[in-house]
């Protein structure tokens, strides 16, 4: 099964930095949607709200400035059922981020789209926390047609 | 074997003058990689630089304003023998390119980061292609400690 992968280095930040943006309401607003709701601990649900629609993820895996894992619950179909893997490392002054969205039944375009705009907002991830302002949604890079 | 996928659409411009952008010395300096030689025509091998070294393409297949295929014939170890795809269409004000890094033997770190950092380069040609100026290396998007 395809799935998409990505790889970005935040620079003067610590692990712990980039987990607290990846798993708090305050930093996954701050770079992902700013409609971002829910409840960010294990086993809780995340809600994220774009103008479009949106996605609910199902928090599988917290292991503090480690590792972090989603299963997307609610949202497009082609979703529905995927998991969000999240890699955290040091390496120098970096922390490195593997990001994986793991289980896409087909690589359909939809997928080529998701692939291209995870790109787009882990760089504002990387920006949010370097600089302390992302580009989250409504507000996020515009890549298409399909936004 | 997995692939690196991706899709943007560019506004406001025609397959014509996407297709241009990644056939000619001319566009492909403007928004890849400054230092591009070489011969773009079929058959012929295109020569990307960067600070860290480079690729060699071969163009396999030309079909005007619709699609193009290179492979990999010189470069890093794990590029050699994979090849690229370009699949480009007209969608309203849109030219939606289809872009497959297709043929990777593992999911290598090395393959995380060429996902995300293809994702810049595109979004290079699409401003390029929008406003005549891109970000061709060496002043491309740094997203990480490998560049």
């Amino acid at each position: 099964m395809p799935d998409i992968i990505h790889r970005i280095g935040v620079e003067h930040a610590s692990p712990e930095q980039v987990y607290d943006a990846i798993t708090t309401i305050e930093g996954l607003s701050g770079w992902w949607a700013e409609k971002t709701g829910g409840d960010p601990t294990q086993g809780g649900v995340i809600e994220f709200r774009f103008a479009p629609g949106g996605f609910d993820m199902k928090v599988l895996e917290l292991d503090p400035a480690r590792r972090v894992r989603w299963e997307v619950v609610d949202g497009p179909a082609e979703w529905i059922g995927t998991t969000i893997h999240w890699d955290l490392r040091q390496e120098g002054d970096y922390t490195i981020v593997l990001f994986k969205h793991e289980g896409w039944r087909e690589p359909v375009e939809f997928m080529y789209h998701c692939s291209t705009k995870w790109a787009t907002f882990l760089m504002s991830l990387k920006q949010y926390v370097e600089t302390g302002k992302g580009d989250p949604a409504p507000n996020d890079v515009q890549i298409s047609n399909w936004h």
